[in-house]
């Protein structure tokens, strides 16, 4: 297997396939060579290679890893290095647009999944890689009609042994629910963040004094910077639908606490509660 | 001492100050009997009384630790019965209306001294309250010039017991700076929350998708809805004036996104990466 992109999902999954004795080499390829230094160090990989057509040569499987917006190039580049069979799975939060291409660019033979585990961290880089990353995790898989049963079943195993749960769902569908259960939240505690930083101008002790809270709520905010942005042009409508429907319900409560309505801001936080009971 | 209000705040410092052998008998007083009940019970507090009354005769400190909605009222109906001394103080999440209405009721010759401890979490109720809630957390306390210097000192003092770092603010710095640290993000999480349950109606599995950073990032949307309804009326302007400029910080990301302008994304995401650093 080769993973392209060794940091903390790709990382996290190849320290499964060591772990579990599941496949045999496991090669990294990715920009930065320090970090595929670490990850040998690490025993996650067993080598690398800064070469991607060297680097996809006669494996089984490929996983990218790597930010979604870079995904599609990389395999451009590495299509006619492939040998027929290799499987091409990837891990990235957009899928709709990634499977259309992907699925678009790959000749007969080159069977493509596109996956998702819903898991990770804020804390990104191969030495944040865990083998239990995943343990009791969604995996999302959209196949589709075009894609190979068998090739699916090889992912689905995989995804089985790092202890994930293997859900199956429509490309489109899954863009449309991770824009509200993760990217909606990523770009309101990005903005959150940002409000803050701007009155801390003003504001002396202003970060100093918050509190749990806010630390956890804010946590997501510290995630990679690029990735994320990847993600957002590329799920970019249904995250531009979801953040207008936020702000509507955002001004619903501005527009109580301006009439000082109580009872329907209490409602509306009652709501929530309900809300959040059912999640937790 | 008589803690009124023996929930999670109340109820936690009522632990320290038995565990430390702080302060004599400590009494709570309530609407909720079978609350008042589980407080003697766990030995929280030492007895109860349903009659305000009776709960502040001839005591040495009266806590406030009710939602912040109902404290001046308790405050009016309580004052015939203190005697000369009988320090109040209260844990309110708002302290300018607070401070400036109950000063101005009291009496000379009764002390208050405003405070708010920054600790807590989205859990409430007596069961929930622990004596190390308040360890290395900050409390603020909000003296004026009409304060009585030695009742400061005593409700200092009670707050170094409980482990917390104890910083002296003006009541209107603190309703300003908490409306950004604590207030904003609870409206903001109560929006979020609310935005995905109303898309649950049309899509199925949609929370039980929920990855971790949502469950984090939604906790506070748990809290309780009298409590956070207080304190957006009580510090109305305040949070008004902070929601208009997290909707600026949002937008901005909305458009940046709209015109899929990575450049400009990444520096949004890259500056709240940095003052997130600042928190952590």
């Amino acid at each position: 297997m080769t993973i392209i992109g060794v940091g903390l999902i790709g990382g996290s999954l190849a320290r499964v396939c060591k772990e579990k004795n599941l496949i045999g080499r496991i090669t990294g390829f990715g920009r930065n060579e320090s970090n595929l230094k670490k990850g040998v160090e690490l025993g996650v990989i067993d080598s690398y290679t800064l070469d991607l057509k060297e680097a996809v040569r006669n494996v089984d499987i490929v996983l990218l890893a790597t930010p979604v917006g870079v995904m599609v190039d990389i395999v451009k580049i590495m299509i006619p290095h492939l040998k027929e069979g290799t499987i091409i799975t990837d891990v990235g939060s957009v899928k709709g647009y990634l499977v259309d291409k992907i699925e678009e660019l790959l000749p007969k033979g080159i069977p493509f999944v596109g996956g998702h585990p819903i898991a990770g961290s804020e804390r990104s880089g191969v030495e944040s890689s865990l083998p239990t990353l995943f343990k009791n995790y969604n995996c999302i898989l959209t196949p589709t009609e075009k894609t190979d049963r068998e090739a699916l079943k090889k992912i689905e195993e995989l995804w089985y042994s790092a202890g994930a749960k293997v859900i199956l769902m429509d490309a489109k569908d899954h863009d449309r629910i991770l824009a509200a259960i993760s990217h909606l939240p990523h770009v309101v505690a990005y903005a959150l963040v940002n409000t803050i930083g701007d009155i801390c101008k003003e504001e002396d002790n202003l970060l100093s004094l918050a509190a749990g809270g806010f630390k956890d709520f804010t946590r997501i905010a510290s995630s990679d910077s690029v990735m994320w942005c990847d993600i957002c042009l590329l799920n970019r409508d249904n995250i531009l639908e979801i953040i207008t429907q936020f702000k509507g319900a955002l001004e619903r409560l501005r527009r109580y606490i301006k009439e000082e309505n109580g009872t329907r801001l209490k409602e509306e936080f009652n709501k929530a509660n309900s809300i959040r009971n059912l999640i937790c």
